[in-house]
């Protein structure tokens, strides 16, 4: 897992990199040691030619599991988990890409393991571990075809492993990214998931594997045709204010996010790394019926089956 | 009190249209009628010549008094409170402005009144209640002079009143208005305060009413001083930047937005009225010390005294 997080981000980064051409933005690469154990590199870039911001971060610990996480645990009902002491072990990668142009779309993708083991205790026996992860993808501006693609591309890599995990996971990613309080999804979903450890664990590590490694497939295809589509200054501000929103999700609803923020000692760059460079918000704006923003708000109030 | 909130609307927003100028931005009239009993006026302003947005918002609600506020009151440990049914009376003013100039600070000020009463029962003997509010001055450059005219200005309100009261509520508007994940408070404070029903509520009443009525004293002076210094492109950059913890602030921590945000069936184009037009998040930024921006944030970190 620590591997693959390392090769993934390589990979994701070197693809961005490439989509930003010979004289685009180059990420800055900001590494960063836990001194509880555990090391993480986040590569950021700001203000490139194509991207308003993007974030790749990968973290792996592996120290003392906190009591504050094991409470948390035995709230989720999670059986076997005492008191410890435990030790545990995570890996994960996570990234958010914001394009400038409103015609492309931001994307989301993060995968991580957790393993808990009695402290001086074999790894091959963990008292828990499990997967999680997902990706999806939000545009200011519908076009079908790049929902149809994404949905595509990710289901594949599910159906590879579990006929019954694009559809099971489809449903959650709709349910996770509800923007409640706007009775809006975040953007078009994707699949999501969590606690994953319903199988051998190596069967599933391939599974993330493979969702992990479509990502370049998933999205820049996307990005490729609609990076460089005329947009107005309309575009640009309704692009603005579905940041604006996305700003909503992560720090009102986002779970990751909110245990992020509740936890003394954080790294806060990091936990806020998904948010956009810009953002707006103004008094009651409703787009006109008909038009494609109201047209992407649509099937953000009624998410669809794309494949 | 709904007499209070409906005068001092008309008189902040008339001060507000006054410092736009002749030509500058008028306030958007959004009357609102709730079905459950109430009504409401949001005036708005957005892109004026002075004001990047500026929200003056009144209510006054009379209705059933909904289980779950009920049961939320019951949870902050409150006497006396059963199952109901009860009718409460709300009564509240909260506004924002949010000037172009990065010089010129935000302000916000928050006055409520709410009751409980048994359900046909007689209104001079409530089951519960209180007044709350305060007001807070958010600057992205920091003048002392600024801070020390608010604070004289709202001290002399509350000192009329209780010499006790500017001391206790100094302390809890630094208390209350600390952007706990990042380790600073939203701004250089005022004050606050909440659940304030020790006195005669005609006395409070009083209190309440020479603090809404010296909001105008306390900030036009500071924005006619600020609203047309000079400024550079780094200037409001890091203005942005400060919008953007404002939006954090307010998002993740501000109890009357989180309740609004909870609330199935709220106005949420009311409860976010507060967010900026505009706001920026940018990865790591950190303020080269010496400078004005480092020497805001040492303040924003250790909250001073200022009259």
């Amino acid at each position: 897992m620590a591997d693959f997080v390392q090769n993934l981000q390589s990979e994701i980064t070197a693809a961005v990199e490439e989509a930003e051409g010979p004289d685009g933005g180059r990420f800055f690469r900001d590494s960063w040691v836990r001194k509880e154990g555990g090391v993480g590199i986040s590569c950021i870039m700001q203000d490139g030619k194509v991207f308003e911001k993007a974030g790749v971060n990968i973290s792996i610990i592996a120290s003392k599991a906190p009591e504050q996480m094991l409470a948390h645990m035995r709230a989720r009902k999670r059986e076997g988990i005492d008191k410890g002491p435990y030790n545990m072990f995570v890996a994960g990668i996570s990234l958010v890409l914001h394009p400038h142009n409103p015609m492309a779309p931001t994307v989301h993708a993060n995968y991580r393991y957790f393993e808990l083991v009695e402290e001086g205790g074999d790894h091959t026996k963990p008292v828990a571990w499990w997967f999680g992860g997902g990706c999806d993808l939000t545009p200011s501006y519908l076009f079908e075809e790049d929902a149809v693609h994404f949905h595509k591309v990710i289901k594949q890599a599910c159906d590879k492993h579990d006929a019954g995990y694009y559809p099971k996971f489809k449903k959650w990613c709709d349910e996770y990214f509800d923007v409640k309080h706007r009775g809006e999804r975040r953007g078009i979903g994707g699949i999501f998931f969590d606690d994953l450890e319903n199988k051998d664990p190596n069967e599933i590590f391939e599974f993330v594997h493979d969702c992990g490694h479509s990502f370049v497939e998933q999205y820049m295809p996307i990005l490729e045709k609609r990076k460089d589509l005329p947009y107005t200054e309309e575009n640009k501000r309704w692009q603005q204010m579905r940041r604006g929103r996305y700003v909503e999700f992560n720090l009102v609803h986002d779970r990751g996010t909110k245990f992020g923020l509740a936890t003394p000692g954080v790294r806060i760059e990091s936990v806020l790394m998904s948010l956009p460079l810009k953002a707006r918000w103004e008094y009651g704006h409703t787009p006109e019926p008909g038009t494609p923003e109201a047209k992407l708000l649509e099937v953000l109030k009624n998410p669809k089956d794309w494949v």
